[in-house]
């Protein structure tokens, strides 16, 4: 992808991003088509720009006034969404161009992935845009999402907004995880069904994303990555994770798996075994299960980042159990603690709790300030870097005086990030006491991320160490 | 752990899951305490022997008439529940065994896992209920789940029934991984957190669910396993999983993790590669998240079990993709189809759709019934001995033609494993149209298991393949 240099990347995706004004090539009355939805949902979703529904059958459509092409509309308009036949498309967007719209987003298909004919069409689309500086998602995209604009043009409800960038080789499977996700509480700022990726690339996005305010963590989902682009994307890459941490899934990485990323999005899913050194030396963190890059992100977008991988556990039982291990498992080092803690925490714990070893088993204590005690305690070791607290709370009714001992208990806890500098997560499996939930609505408040199992705790504190060591990795070199 | 020979384990431990009355020693009106959910929650379950609260100092408890001993009792009673400190049980003991009880569930702590006093406490017990062939869960349980009985002395609300049974090692979490697998939508026959296991184990258990008609898969959370108690339990699990299939947690994997089992349930966590080595030796599936087991449990409590490793997918796009990396990850294997079931797919798939291959990626097609048709295909292929079906269904408006199509295509789907003797399951990663829950609500019906990730379902995929393999070793054995 030759680059437009008149402009900054922020400003060439800006009228994709933060339109004004958005025209519907294609707007159909029906929500289950393509031109339906990109009507029907921008306004669902509470778009406050105009959208200008374009079909030339049509006196409005949901209500809004329609025009028979593009060159029809009076106003200005900065994004130009297509769903109308790959046929139709050089005609459409020519008038686009003299109209002087800078943004595009094609949902519709046809184009490289259904072979040579359709690269033609594909090609001669990016020539044509490529002089008049318009940039388009697509084609062959599912859609986009920006809490910005709370543009919606994905078949699904509006996510709540927040810090997390997703972007997706794969239309049907992203949208699928980014509902997973949202589902699982973590917010977005912009999600991006890439598509064939003809004008906008891989690469353009992420170095887009490193300028953007509201994007925190980055997640990508790839297919695989022309060998032409490689370079300029691990390169990117490195500059970005020196300031915001990208964290992907690789589809294709076993013989069979690679098999169908050729018939899916064309891609050469490439040798396995580069794609994961270029990760390393770029320091983009992988995953290995399409919904762990989320679980990582969330940790990644709020929590501070640890000076090692050294953690602690809180925790009763069997959760200690099962936290300790999955952390043992990713490398992350438990650290015996010295004998003076050891007293300190005696004093805190239940009578009855066994003797103080990391992880701490707290035995289910009466008191409910025990943990928030044990985790103070902890954070102020110098060899501690980060602390997960695993199901902290059972509810022992929902008094005023137990609300208020809960905001006490709380605000222990979700202060240590602040004043320590030392990311605090924690594991819920289950949330089925009204006590409870307050207590972890108060977390997630607070930045604290809340995991459903020790597994998803363990791999964000790994994802939070992880990328810790990345930045002084690259600060160092 | 001696056995008494008398009796079946099946007679030994049916007072204590199918009993017709139930003593709650140590019952109280608040239901926070032990004592007090004994009494509530199986009334809230729907329990219908009859309920005993034993309490000196109330008339009555829940509306139920209270007694001030077990002795005072009228009726005949089946199981007696422990509520009371542990100084106070060796007495309350001697009177159940007076009054003829031959179960109890102990829900009292402060016994072997607090030191050697508490060591000697329970050893004394053991030996008085061994004389008397009085059998108990516990002490330092957290309860239990039966659904036959629907008794339930979990603190939580009681599950739906269905065809899993779980006996956990560790109460806290047990009870947390219990609810979240409901959650998921699984159904159980028994729950057991077995505490100190001092007069039950997990050998006793296991025997017990062997002959147990409701249990077709059994869960185990396991600490660790006496040194003497080893050999038995490998010999009774490799009895079992010839005929019922066996999926494990062992927690203490790592040496922080085995620090933490220590503290927890005084278990000597062992040598993991022995215990590895003995699960493979005896037939038992091992996992490596909490999670997971319930996973498996689902599909291998309802599935045919397959001939071979050999599976084929259909979805669409990145769907495809993922889940052949996870198969292929665990070892399952994609084999290539032959010319002439190509030309077979190639008419039932939309002609946009790629050269079909396996996976098959079925491209968004417009036709409903492409799935079904595909499914029929490959179940026909001697060289296919299992299907995952990725995503299947988009809605398409709910109307009562859509209903009609929706049947067919889901009973083109159901049928396979009642026609082909082969296991079909499903990935729903985002379930979000009214047609598509449907539509997933008929395979539920109809026995397919309905997970929410690509992994998810290549891991159950992989427990049937895995369990159908050690059942050819067993019987070839």
């Amino acid at each position: 992808m030759a680059k437009v240099i008149e402009k900054s990347i922020a400003e060439q995706l800006r009228p994709i991003f933060e339109p004004r004004s958005v025209a519907v090539i294609g707007a159909s009355e029906n929500p289950w088509k393509f031109g339906g939805r990109a009507v029907h949902l921008p306004l669902a979703a509470g778009y406050r720009g105009a959208i200008y529904p374009v079909n030339p059958n049509r006196e409005e459509i949901a209500g809004i006034k329609a025009y028979p092409s593009i060159l029809d509309i009076p106003d200005e308009i900065d994004l130009a969404i297509f769903a109308i036949p790959a046929p139709q498309i050089p005609q459409a967007m020519a008038e686009c161009i003299k109209k002087g719209i800078k943004g595009g987003v094609m949902l519709t298909a046809g184009f490289a992935e259904t072979g040579e004919e359709g690269k033609k069409l594909q090609d001669e689309m990016v020539r044509m845009a490529h002089q008049a500086g318009f940039r388009f998602v697509g084609p062959n995209s599912n859609g986009i999402w920006s809490s910005r604009a709370k543009l919606n043009l994905i078949f699904m409800d509006a996510p709540p907004p927040g810090p997390i960038a997703f972007i997706s080789q794969s239309g049907t499977l992203g949208q699928y995880l980014f509902q997973a996700a949202t589902r699982k509480g973590y917010g977005f700022c912009k999600y991006v069904s890439s598509g064939n990726q003809a004008s906008i690339n891989m690469s353009d996005y992420l170095e887009y994303l490193a300028e953007d305010e509201d994007t925190k963590a980055i997640v990508l989902y790839i297919e695989g990555i022309e060998v032409e682009e490689g370079g300029r994307f691990m390169e990117i890459a490195r500059e970005v994770v020196k300031r915001k941490p990208i964290v992907v899934y690789k589809g294709g990485r076993t013989s069979a798996g690679s098999r169908a990323t050729l018939s899916h999005t064309a891609s050469l899913a490439g040798s396995d075994e580069i794609f994961d050194a270029a990760c390393k030396q770029a320091g983009i963190i992988r995953c290995y299960e399409v919904i762990h890059p989320f679980d990582l992100a969330e940790a990644l977008a709020c929590q501070p980042l640890p000076k090692g991988k050294r953690v602690s556990i809180i925790g009763s039982g069997g959760q200690c159990v099962a936290t300790s291990d999955a952390c043992a498992s990713l490398g992350l080092e438990l650290p015996e603690f010295d004998p003076d803690t050891k007293r300190r925490l005696k004093e805190v714990l239940p009578p009855h709790a066994p003797v103080p070893t990391n992880p701490v088993d707290t035995a289910a204590p009466g008191d409910p300030m025990t943990t928030p005690r044990i985790a103070q305690i902890l954070a102020q070791l110098d060899y501690i870097d980060g602390i997960i607290i695993s199901s902290p709370w059972v509810g022992r009714g929902f008094s005023p005086d137990r609300i208020r001992e809960l905001l006490n208990e709380a605000e222990m806890v979700t202060s240590i990030p602040r004043q320590y500098g030392k990311p605090v997560i924690s594991t819920a499996i289950a949330m089925h006491f009204a006590a409870t939930d307050l207590a972890l609505g108060l977390f997630r408040e607070a930045g604290i991320p809340i995991y459903s199992t020790p597994e998803e705790s363990a791999r964000a504190m790994y994802g939070l160490m992880r990328y810790g060591e990345i930045r002084r990795q690259l600060g160092e070199s």
